[in-house]
């Protein structure tokens, strides 16, 4: 089946009229589409509407340093000369990947990783890697505290005599759960046969997939999915451009920023009159292409203004124009330095880069000039749009708003602390997990749902995220109950 | 009045030149619009826009099969020739509607049925018929627990004596408040006289209307309303491929399905792309004119390949994709086979699908067989853009999810149970409601809410609302707080 | 720097090309556009987007009264023959500006107000005075009770002993908080100096700022922001149009307005078929222009007929569509009469529109007659689309969800006496906060989120706010959860 299908190729050049010109399909390519066109016909219309289908990397190369999109200096031999198509990414490198499988004289792997996108994409792939978000499984599943947290809401509890048992989670519910943005590990555990019009095939059995998690471990041992955010198999830059894509891990309550944006001024106009702006001009102008930000015009994008300034460059490394956490791990705090937070130590012992109390952990964390630093090349897009009087105001009350949620963490946690003292609850000193309790669990919400939520919305203006809407309102009323919750225990004794 | 209003009908055909041919609109129509299209505006410009307006039934036959928007063998005398108007609709069948008036000469009648629509669509009629939405007034208000879990809703509470009475529902609140969804009794209840410019006119006074829930009594017996999702008076097959339709009444913490969606990659993909999709070709093809599905693409449509090949069959029974019942009543079960669920009695004579400690009943349900059938019925579209592998890997964790999720049920039903033992609550064997106390409605939230919460976002892949966002984390937490309450009252005791 | 720019005012003029004409800008305007355009492009490329760079004041009156977008008698010499600019706006009027600096040459303010706007739209800041939104700002922190919830929401706990003291509120987090939406008071509180390319430069320094809320105390005494809705710098009524913007402040659990909409059929249909809508049409026609409402097309806008029928006046005093308060204070209420609520005084003395038992305080509040003409002007909107039996029908719900949810707030305030009056919960004779304890808190949600959800999905038909999503079932709760908390108070004394 390994040959170029000439019919299929000029079916496919035609489609791509939109570049007046034959697409160059590799032969291997073509070999893939005659069977997948009608196998899973989905994947390939969508894929024909990509920009990979229609120009190849030599041409993409061939532009303006500003109006690159790839940033490789040499491209493999593999794909010179042609589009990028199924066999470009799913049979480059396949001799390092784990779940490659013959398949019909071609080496395939299912799972296209990160250093198969770095051929034409090397910085971006290398800012990645630099990324918490790269780091998104191990920083939850290497830190013994948080595997305590995910254990305490994936795993099921068993009831009897009057208490509940706590249970391991289990892998198929981990990955339903948490790493489903987490990202899986994903780990070849056998092989399965299927029956199909081409007789009977042998295909990888994999474990830890479907997942497009953004800390996958991958089966060539490289962490992370580019298709989190530039969606199979269209990858359109439209798409990871706009707020959704980022709305599919940042929209609960432990992290509401898509909610916060939703009812922001930026966000309102997005809504409003983001159907007539651009997404996909590389540069991305602000004004002329968009009159209000996404997400990945202020965390990510490269923006340009009108006359052609370079206002930011791009960023795959999303936390540097961020000098605060405000995901906050109990409390807010300054950004982590290495992407890998496991390393993290806080006094007691524990991999939080905060003291219970409060106190950030100095030596992992960024200091006071890198802030500076972050802060300033965030608003350097903030000055498109705004001037330095607004802007200096709003960053007085993000900063604010920081160091009093802080203040009611800190609260919230001395009472946690008296329900241990008092023994009502049990604590650290009882080696008993921190949130298994109804009192823990609040303690968790407030910081996990309700701070967060009150600093997201005063970072973005969402102005209702900090108040009723998961915001201080909660915040205040959550201590109450915890009060209310040791009186109530105490009294029992 | 009763007479062909030329004027008008140029006016009309002039309105209608996107088809280049002259709308031949009935003379009975033309009389409807020579006051109402100066009375009501929006519903007449509204429906100028319709395909009804502008498409007669029978040219919507002359296409081949599978471009067929109507199922009609044989059309009635009153459609032929003519697009589908104001009287076709309103006076078709009067005879059969409680609610009919004599209007200017005319039989009409203010609700159009299923019964109407079937004229030209009786496949769909018929296949909604069987369809649990079209019984979804009775299953809720002739079942006895149901309808005691209405009660415990929507009958409001009188205080005296430190304690609360429960009062039954008022008619206007219960059309407020579930029927809006599950759909009212349409009845007549009397005449009502109004001044109008052309002099008194007298017309039918209806209780339960206005509604268009999916489940309303109509006033000629039919049960149903296709406004629910076609709505008025444009009709547009576009409304009814849009999620926000399903949103309507799928989207709250009992049925999060469309928020669910609207995080998943498919959401994202239709909220990011959405806007240059077809949403109105028939028939409806994957990859070329949408890249990604909404809730009509896996549940209802007809969809085809880019070559042609039908992968599913238009239905308007919409769970023949469906091998569970995610939306658990206490668990999540099989569907039921028969539409109509008050049919149904578990081992403790309660009228529900399983028993309360989580065994299917399983003569009413359907069994593994048709589940496997409506399983691979729903792969189908899924193989279009995933691989075996991919799906595989999928339903896997979807049904783990759903035993994990009916254990964490049980868990919570057990701790209810150890409350009613030690007479902290009232239960079955005091015959008291097992809705109205506080520690049984949480036993509730933990089914209705968050269970379900975390089968649908399993089912649709919508991460966060399988964990924070009413998810797992709940799940856990309420356990926790159902614990603490029966402590807290069995120590009062 | 004061000199006309020809070199800019010729791009502008090509950048404006839509029109066909030479936008005239003012001399100041291209003095301020020479640096600007490159500080901040954003703006600058925005405003020049704006039907303000492109139309003359002059010419906005020459249209038939209908088409109107202008409702000045006189335009002041700075707008004679000139697009609406920087200096038009940010000069005007500067000697009552208490944010005025010297800016080369210029006498600048920041904060343009609606006594600006007032320049061509005299009518519409007029209608606004008498909006409750104008006054927001006061209605809140000038009213004792409210100030008392508004510190129990922003200001700090500390615990100590056993108990938390609570902290008065900051600015920085009430400007963070609540008066996002209800406006800051913009004070001058000294000035700042800034290097810039052009040396070095003072600006004034402003506390409260940014800020866009409704009710914002400008510094030149006027109430309000123009730019809450009409976003700056391209002030499109498409934007104004769009229910995003109401969104902004009607969201959240105490005023979910937007939730409710976008679930109800009208909302649907807005975002099923909203694309392809015309947003920018003045006058806007029902019908033709959209098929369904925005909450604008309710509430605010001029709407007219196809066939050019007025069927509402345009409107900036929000409530004069509504008999109806339904955001309860503690009740749902008739309007009151003047948009300052500050003056209201109960029986008890409360500045509170009813008893805490629920009776209007009629004095303050419009009568039947007034009430009767809102609803008439109303429902002219509805009657557009729906009959006037289907209109009688919903209003009658809506009414009898207002009396009932009524009665749900009193029971639960009964029971929140009772706590009072058992002594486990401090209350108004101890001169203690009635907003700072559990029970308190949660009577406070019982009116404020469940009650208001439910009112709001009645108004607008949105199903489950009134059911599942914050309405019928958590104010049954709420109350159920009031008395086991009176209940285990009790026992523990």
């Amino acid at each position: 089946m390994k040959r170029a299908s000439v019919f299929i190729l000029a079916i496919l050049a035609c489609a791509s009229g939109a570049t007046g010109t034959e697409a160059p399909i590799s032969s291997d390519t073509a070999s893939c589409l005659e069977c997948h066109n009608t196998l899973n016909p989905g994947i390939v219309a969508d894929w024909k509407k990509s920009r990979m289908s229609k120009v190849t990397p030599r041409s993409a190369k061939d532009l303006p340093q500003i109006e690159r999109r790839v940033s490789y200096d040499a491209l493999p031999d593999s794909l010179a000369g042609v589009v990028v198509g199924c066999a470009e990414c799913h049979t480059m490198n396949s001799q390092k990947h784990q779940d490659r499988f013959d398949h019909n004289g071609f080496q395939v792997h299912v799972v296209v990783t990160p250093e198969n996108c770095a051929a034409c994409h090397p910085l971006e792939r290398t800012q990645y890697t630099r990324n918490l978000m790269s780091h998104a499984y191990g920083n939850l599943q290497n830190n013994a505290l948080y595997r305590d947290l995910v254990k305490s809401v994936v795993g099921t509890q068993s009831f009897s005599g009057a208490k509940t048992t706590l249970n391991d989670p289990d892998p198929l519910s981990l990955a339903d759960a948490c790493l489903q943005c987490h990202g899986t590990v994903v780990r070849v555990k056998g092989t399965r046969t299927q029956k199909t019009d081409y007789g009977d095939m042998t295909f990888p059995l994999l474990s830890g997939w479907p997942n497009q998690g953004s800390g996958r471990v991958n089966p060539d041992g490289s962490k992370g999915s580019c298709s989190t955010c530039h969606a199979r198999h269209q990858f359109a830059i439209e798409t990871a451009r706009k707020p959704h894509t980022c709305s599919q891990c940042h929209k609960g309550p432990d992290v509401p920023a898509f909610k916060v944006y939703e009812v922001s001024k930026h966000g309102n106009l997005y809504s409003s009159l983001g159907g007539s702006w651009a997404y996909d001009s590389v540069p991305w102008t602000i004004g002329k292409d968009i009159t209000a930000p996404t997400c990945a015009t202020c965390h990510i994008s490269m923006m340009v203004s009108g006359e052609g300034e370079v206002l930011s460059q791009r960023t795959h490394q999303m936390s540097d124009r961020l000098p605060w956490r405000l995901f906050g791990l109990v409390y807010a705090h300054p950004h982590p330095k290495s992407p890998d937070t496991t390393i993290i130590r806080n006094k007691a012992g524990l991999q939080l880069p905060t003291e219970l109390t409060g106190e950030p952990v100095p030596e992992y964390l960024i200091g006071v000039k890198e802030q500076k630093k972050r802060r300033k090349a965030m608003e350097k897009i903030c000055l498109s749009c705004h001037s330095q009087g607004w802007v200096d105001g709003h960053f007085a009350r993000l900063e604010n708003t920081i160091k009093k949620t802080n203040e009611m963490t800190l609260t919230a946690t001395q009472v946690l602390f008296s329900a241990w003292e008092k023994g009502v609850a049990k604590g650290p000193s009882e080696k008993d997990s921190i949130f298994n309790e109804g009192i823990e669990k609040k303690w968790v919400e407030g910081w996990l749902f309700f701070a967060n939520s009150t600093r997201f919305s005063s970072a973005m203006m969402g102005a209702d995220y900090g108040v009723f809407a998961n915001g201080r309102w909660y915040m205040s009323k959550n201590i109450q109950e915890m009060i209310d919750w040791v009186e109530t225990q105490s009294r029992k004794k």
